[in-house]
């Protein structure tokens, strides 16, 4: 590696170094801080986040990329030197459009949101909420305003989880889902009563369901060796380095699958950084393509895996044996079409396949509103009620099971929402050609045999890291863009067959 | 405060902020860290810490520093403004001299270092440790070289835990303890059979011990809004500001002390931490005024206050609730003389009063001969055992209860365990003078009632935190200067009376 390639490496080693100890701080924060921390933590998040946006965007970074950039044999390449700057070269120049003061500010708000929000949720109480968030919300409008001029104000947001995605494109794509997916689900409420999944609410011991999800989580590909799991009040995943990547899930004690596929779908998260090459290692390029692209993992383990009749042929007897009393009688038939049951429900993170994307495009369109300025914090209760009402035909019965509900916006994370959609969509995608690859894939998974697939993602996707840009990774795997069809082929097929469609 | 003075407490804020997630990124190190995680933690350590050691010794800092002298009106006042001049100038002159390449290199190799002594502690190979603990040694003694010249090259170690302690004035204490101490030991050792503690060794629920020391710690004053218990190898206290005062503590399973005295232990040190005026927050003065005056205060509450007959007086009829399988048939006289039963033993934190000084003074010995380069680290085991039959008539049985058994030098904590014996004696002279305001301090004590002795110590020790050196602090709070006396006394008294001396 050249000297200036090496200076920039070194530099950018160091920022990842601090963000990766403000990950920590925020792990720590959702998972075992004690209540009086919180203001401290505040200042803590808001001096590293400062002092690694700093470092970025420092003439001394400009001057390492721009000597390393000319170190690169050949830009165009695949090699990790020349994606290096190419990433490095759009994080700096969008970061350098950011002031520093913002960075500080936004940083200590949303912390000190997060807790108002735990708070809020807590007690059911919106207006707890409300001015932690007019202030996240009024933060990311002037965000937004230092990249002007755009096509779009969502586009600055979204952009920074989904590198080169349009606001116009994300659009397009739901509106092309949406009349399909509407229609399926009321299809589905029309034979509604095919399925039961009464056993699944009843009580399971928390301490079998944390063993029993850590278990399958292992035989996915999970590797506690560099990872562990904890609690918190909403499950994420976040990583301190590719030696150290963290799940956390959340129990019901008297519903098995929240916590089992939030395990599931964390674990898909964890996998990915876990399986990213280690020559990436403490570089901007030791993460995901987008979180897009993560999502297609987590949803993927979650739901393509996850909720398949092979997988459970291999996993249900074992499950039956950590609950014989709950499901020793119910047979893997039922299980399977349980687990899989289409109700319209309040809660995105619980939610079925076929409802799920409603539940993002509500979001996507009262994000859109509150950044463009057309949708006051104060009426944003009613406008979430109004359109649960519209698209999934439910009012919640408080705001805890309604706007509460997600951690996002607490964390300044407007424009997050989509890449969880866009990732159903790519895990699909990615599902039906990886299924031309390894033609007696299910039999693998009905088998218990989970390390082709893991090994066919970590080739294809995960060691790569965030070497390409979304749209290019997916084109480079699948051979195609960004497509809704194997997605809605996928939800057809499998649910077709559940409810006699 | 003068436009200066808030420049000199914003940088150093700044720097404060770097340093709480320093501390986290270590105490998650030893609690919850994957192995995974050590080699990337070991250079965000590294990161971290010199950061914070290039802000402080920056030109710019010694301009600000400078600048709010100037406005401190009186600089031999006690007020806030005068003291943090006066600390931090002291930390930036000391500071100065150390190279920021040395404070990353110290940081990344005793944080890989201390992964390696946990390994080799497990398995009680020294020869696995060595390695890393020459490195230490290494550094240490460069770290020494940089202070040069000094009366003894042990100076600047402690005086890094001690502020203005010479090593000439320890061994002057030591000296004078020595004689009696051993004296004590030895006369106690006539009369051993005064005392059984088998009912101490048997199986205690480790589910109980964990709830009944925080139960006892909570009682104490320990405010759990502001702090938490976690496990760890090895006991110890951090904090991440005033809010976030963590301990650890560990459990044996079969043996009810050693949990217990580890979490009255560490909730001293955080009791003191938690004490300290918020006016100080996230400043170099939000922290104990030394480590002596830090041991002084986990000692006194696990000691002086947890071994005492009044303390379980109060107590004890709650621990034989928790366990009266093994304690309903074994009154209070026995369990008070089991508790401080005197015999000499392999592990220093679970050593009882009249012997513990000794294990220090074995530790100040080989220490001072590591950084002297008399005593090279191959041959520590071999001198260890030496000193420990010398001092204790004892030889351990592997590493693992000798020379491994203290977490101190794998984080480079040379200069350390002298504080814990200085510890000792401040916390039996705080003590003396205690009794003289709260005359009926035992009553109280014995009625359950510890807020007058807590509140005692906030009003004339916590509070200050590190506004004043701490031999000043203890002629202020005392009206002597340290002296070991009031400590002497207290141990010839207790143990006269239990052993009949």
């Amino acid at each position: 590696m050249g000297k200036n390639l090496e200076r920039l490496r070194q530099r950018l080693a160091q920022i990842y170094d601090i963000n990766a100890a403000a990950n920590l701080l925020e792990w720590d924060q959702q998972t075992y801080m004690p209540p009086g921390g919180a203001d401290e933590r505040a200042y803590q998040l808001a001096t590293l986040r400062r002092l690694a946006h700093e470092l970025l965007v420092s003439d001394e970074t400009g001057e390492a990329l721009e000597a390393a950039r000319q170190e690169v044999a050949d830009p165009d390449s695949d090699s990790d030197e020349a994606r290096l700057v190419w990433r490095t070269g759009h994080e700096y120049e969008k970061s350098r459009k950011v002031p520093g003061e913002w960075v500080s500010e936004f940083n200590r708000t949303t912390s000190l949101a997060h807790a108002t929000w735990q708070e809020a949720r807590a007690e059911a109480d919106f207006g707890r909420f409300a001015p932690a968030l007019r202030n996240v919300v009024e933060l990311r409008r002037q965000y937004v305003s230092f990249f002007a001029p755009y096509d779009h104000p969502y586009d600055p947001l979204l952009d920074d989880f989904e590198l080169g995605m349009k606001t116009a494109q994300v659009q397009a794509v739901f509106d092309a889902l949406r009349p399909r997916q509407v229609a399926l689900v009321k299809a589905i409420a029309e034979h509604g009563s095919a399925v039961q999944d009464d056993f699944l609410h009843q009580p399971f011991d928390e301490g079998k369901q944390w063993q029993f999800g850590l278990e399958i989580a292992q035989r996915l590909g999970y590797d506690l060796q560099r990872g562990r799991q904890d609690r918190s009040a909403h499950p994420f995943t976040t990583s301190f380095g590719l030696g150290d990547v963290r799940i956390t899930t959340r129990l019901d004690p008297n519903d098995l699958t929240v916590g089992l596929f939030a395990t599931l779908h964390e674990a898909g998260h964890a996998m990915y950084e876990q399986g990213i090459s280690p020559s990436l290692a403490r570089s901007p390029l030791a993460d995901g393509a987008s979180l897009g692209v993560h999502e297609s993992q987590s949803r993927l383990w979650e739901n393509l895996v996850g909720r398949s009749r092979p997988f459970w042929q291999a996993f249900y007897p074992r499950l039956q044996e950590y609950f014989p009393e709950q499901l020793g009688e119910v047979d893997l038939e039922r299980f399977y079409r349980a687990i899989n049951k289409v109700q319209p429900s309040f809660i995105r993170v619980e939610a079925d396949e076929a409802t799920y994307n409603l539940h993002i495009m509500l979001r996507f369109e009262l994000e859109q509103a509150l950044v463009a300025g057309d949708l006051a914090v104060a009426d944003l209760p009613l406008a979430w009620n109004e359109k649960m009402q519209d698209y999934l035909g439910l009012t919640p019965p408080d705001d805890a099971k309604g706007v509460l509900q997600d951690v996002h916006w607490s964390a300044g994370l407007l424009g997050y929402f989509p890449t969880y959609a866009l990732g159903n969509l790519v895990a699909a995608q990615l599902w039906a050609r990886m299924a031309g690859d390894i033609p007696d894939l299910e039999a693998q998974i009905a088998a218990g045999e989970l390390s082709p697939l893991l090994g066919w993602m970590r080739e294809h996707v995960h060691r790569h890291g965030a070497k390409f840009a979304p749209a290019e990774l997916v084109r480079r795997v699948t051979g195609n863009d960004l497509t809704p069809e194997p997605y809605l082929d996928y939800l057809q097929s499998k649910f077709g067959a559940i409810y006699g469609l």
